[in-house]
């Protein structure tokens, strides 16, 4: 069944596997008029890339866009945008010795028993290079909320342990974890370090926050805004959990404290995130997800062979020591897509 | 735009305010020969009612469903299933004091925002008594699932920061609280008083497993298995967060703890909750979801009117102190109807 | 697999068999705020009853539509809109000799394939019957279409062979035939009474016309505003072919016959049936489908029993001659929930 | 809105223009382990191609696609199949004398209502040039349905007012036009260059028929067989009119005549056109449409520019006379796409 189409009237639609030829993203839906240029979507490219040997693995090469369809002079036409991303680093040699076996944590035990084929020429579509056309299709949904002054902003929260205990936005982009706190940032490192040389992985948390964001988007009762988030980044590789305003704290919380008062000049407070019944109040839009450990070990670990046979499995090769901060700028691309989205429905109904 | 439908090939759409004439559920593309009748949905709609004053408000008569088609002689005949459930106590004179003004932590200002209309009966489309036609539709799904032997069990984890220290899954239906643990029922129940005297709410976790589940669910790879759970889960009312397996612990493992490895027998341990790249690895599904505190409470708040004035709102009238046990039920009926059209989906394929 | 469910803003799923106890729609993606009454629906209602015996069979009360959700003093609140109308007339006794072999022409043959099941009461949800849940949805796209002063106008241009001769819009809701040429009527109904007591049964031609309606609308390449008009009317049961502006006559025009010419004050002609490239170009747009016999006759036929005996079938009691003109109305309703669905898409691009 | 997606569970997106740099399509939800190569995408893309310069315009190079994702080592993956087909011959000179009126018969002026903008390089996405990512699609469809034994063949039927007097099928591919009537051949040819030298167009009939369809096929009420059969052709350029089985000829039948009878052996006539309450009837399915002449003539014709001034315009430059027999291919490719989905719709369920 077709799983690779995300919205409703701000629809994308990704294709592509890490060594196939390409990888894509068919955006259909946009409004006609916008400017959207290969650059543009270059530039939040970049960001899915690795700045610092110390955090994540390199490709060489940084990934560039064509725009196959959909632009004329520089503006979207209302048609269908096509975007097309080459693979340029393919050699999948590296793959030869897990071609037989499963991997523990990954996708390629699954992907066997659901298509009954194994793509074994790398990750394929289970890959997180597989976000690099999500990527490309929320440059183009930052296209439309631009049109109406919404921002997304995504960074580190917490990661191998070590939370930022302070947001400071601006220092976001200013160093290669996407963490708010600089002085965190040497303490994680440091501890990434570790980690890489005791041939180990780590999680941490990625926390997103949308501002600007009208009042009314989101259609209950299924399509609530928050319901929508929650598919949009539970369906990112590593993602094993997503919380809204308080999460999981409102568990251990009374209603007095949970509540937003309400005064004249907006809500006091924003234990919500920005969302109430599904539908967002105009308030700053705040989710959290927590980022497993990247499966891809080369510390021994237990597995089977495709014959169910038992063998062990250390895996070599270069890898990221966590998913984090690559999986940043996807979240906040599929924030971008689902915000957009719900902008363009609500101009629907109302 | 159309928010009122869940699923792709198991499709449900429903309706119905809480103070209307009535709720109900079309299920569309149910398989044909099913047997079915109002009885297997009644005793579905029963766990969804109070048992216990100490717990919740009581409405009087239980929900009766009628089935207004699709099913002949007691059989699924492959065309919509439509369900209907009458409202009966729909009484709204104790709403009238909060018709001009917000409730914090509620829908009634975002539905305002979103619609520019109030349905100042009651909660609307909003209310928890929305849930019953989710639970009436989960009743169907259930059929489908008992098929194929897959069973879903959904309880309380902790309420009132009370949590169960042990899970005895027999214990769940014998004590009002659908909890685990027998000893912390009487303890969460003395915590409830509590709060409910302070005139205030709780909060707490539901757990909810699957067992059964077959190898190959969940489409790749916006509509992976988790990601449709998360949007099924989040979509309920009072949900604030959903994790699968480990969940946000996983942020602070390392991948050598965090990854299950494999034997022959199958996986040596469950962090991933039944799902490796979006799809079921055939062990147990494990999903855990926040509910925040019940916003309506008798304690004094701080809130603004229609005209946009400061007032203070204290909500008298019988309100339950929390969503949970009442919305155990909902957990396992969204999970239902995820697991129903995802099998029904990967039946399409092969 | 889902097939009950129509539009995609303005999105319609209808339930219901001819003999089980109701039928009804649910109507999603209403904007708020539109006025709506019962009187409105049953209005419709009413159209699709037979108002002479000549013409077609009667049941004798009127349907009478309950609006179970999504109207608050009667206006919509853009919640799901429920509409449920009661069988009254469902005694299926006379349906007893037909239940073990298949009706020529019917789809009891096709349903018992593709569902392995038989709904014996009757025509189930293929009986002409269903139709009565799409001109009540229909009622609900009229308020949509009201706003925009779009005006949706259905025909009897021909009917056992005899055409009108003439377009006398004012005529139609005249006569019992929605003829627009009252000089035609009693010539058709004399040809009704005649095959009648032939007992077989006539096909013909109904006209559907669209005022009022913005140049813009429809969805290049798959949701044309053509295709989806082809769809909506080739839905309906008895229908077999469908036209839009010069139709089938296109295919023996020269490209200087069948283009329109323009000029400042607009097309010169209406080859086009106010469709360019699958978008409405502010013309008039016009449809015509093509209705075939209604298939159960009292004439003999050859089919054969559920055991693949052969057999001879006279279909006894109450049917009508033709399926016009109790589908005009359907027609209407088809073409009305195309052009709100629409409408409203454009809207969320502009 | 979305428009450029068809189909639910064989479900494709194409996109791209005429004068862009490519154009595509992507295949989600084609089942894992069908062959599948460039070679069997390009041999229909070649019947899509002129082959007689008598009949129709001709660009020099085939068109060659590149599967971008979905197959590996000649194997469908489960994946989404991305196919890219290169833009070779886009010189848009020739349009420069059109950049500034509208053309009779065309949807420059519709495109532009709608988007607010003109693509000014040539059809844009209206132009015929689209249908090649249909073709393609098409393709890896034909796949699906050669695992059931599923034959879909589209001919000329009728063209420039001359018909086709005999149906043999192994002609259809021996002659330029797909005409199954070898005598007719050279008339028609005739006829075309009459028309060409008087700088006019033509229309004409394609016939397409589906052997080895099972019965059970199609989704009632909305997803009809026939519905879904009509939205899909209706929805090719030219297309005006689709008919099915008897089609606009039951509007002049009686029953006795249009019914078709059943026997042990099967049906004993067809003009059900193999489709009965909108499922198929495993009898021979059988569809017409009507397709216009090409709006781009020599002849002179009246028009308006984009200010709205009136002009005259006489369309220069190599166009075809007819979309036939171009357009053949394209009505197999979607007749295809519908079956594919169809099928595994119904595996869904039973």
């Amino acid at each position: 069944m077709p799983g690779n189409t995300f919205g409703t009237v701000f629809r994308v639609t990704t294709w592509g596997e890490s060594h196939g030829p390409a990888l894509g993203a068919v955006v259909d839906g946009c409004p006609p008029g916008l400017t959207l240029s290969a650059e543009d979507i270059n530039e939040e490219l970049a960001w899915r890339k690795s700045r610092d040997p110390r955090v994540s693995t390199s490709r060489k090469e940084p990934d560039q866009v064509e725009i196959c369809s959909g632009v004329f002079e520089d503006r979207t036409t209302g048609t269908p945008i096509s975007l097309l991303i080459r693979n340029r680093d393919v050699d999948s040699s590296s793959y030869d010795h897990l071609r037989n076996l499963f991997r523990p944590g990954h996708a390629d035990y699954t992907y066997w028993h659901k298509y009954g084929i194994r793509e074994k020429r790398g990750g394929g579509r289970a890959s997180g290079r597989e976000t690099v056309a999500r990527v490309a299709a929320g440059a183009v949904a930052k296209k439309v909320l631009d049109q109406h002054g919404i921002i997304v902003l995504s960074y580190t929260l917490a990661l191998g342990g070590i939370r930022a205990q302070k947001l400071d936005f601006d220092e976001v982009y200013k160093n290669p974890l996407f963490c708010p706190d600089a002085e965190a940032v040497p303490r994680i490192i440091e501890r990434l370090k570790e980690v890489k040389e005791a041939g180990d992985s780590v999680g941490g948390v990625v926390e997103i926050r949308a501002q600007g964001c009208p009042a009314g988007l989101g259609e209950p009762v299924f399509a609530k805004l928050d319901a929508m988030l929650a598919a949009a980044l539970m369906g990112i590789g590593a993602v094993k959990g997503v919380e809204i305003g308080s999460g999981f704290a409102a568990a251990n919380m009374l209603g007095s404290e949970n509540n937003d008062p309400l005064s004249p000049a907006g809500f006091l407070t924003n234990n919500s995130g920005g969302i109430l019944g599904g539908i967002s109040n105009g308030d700053e839009i705040v989710a959290r997800v927590a980022v497993k450990p990247i499966p891809s070990i080369e510390k021994e670990q237990q597995t089977i062979t495709e014959d169910g046979e038992p063998t062990k499995l250390s895996v070599k090769g270069r890898h990221d020591v966590s998913a984090i901060p690559r999986i940043v700028p996807v979240c906040t691309a599929m924030v971008r897509l689902v915000l957009a989205d719900m902008l363009l429905q609500q101009r629907a109904i109302r």
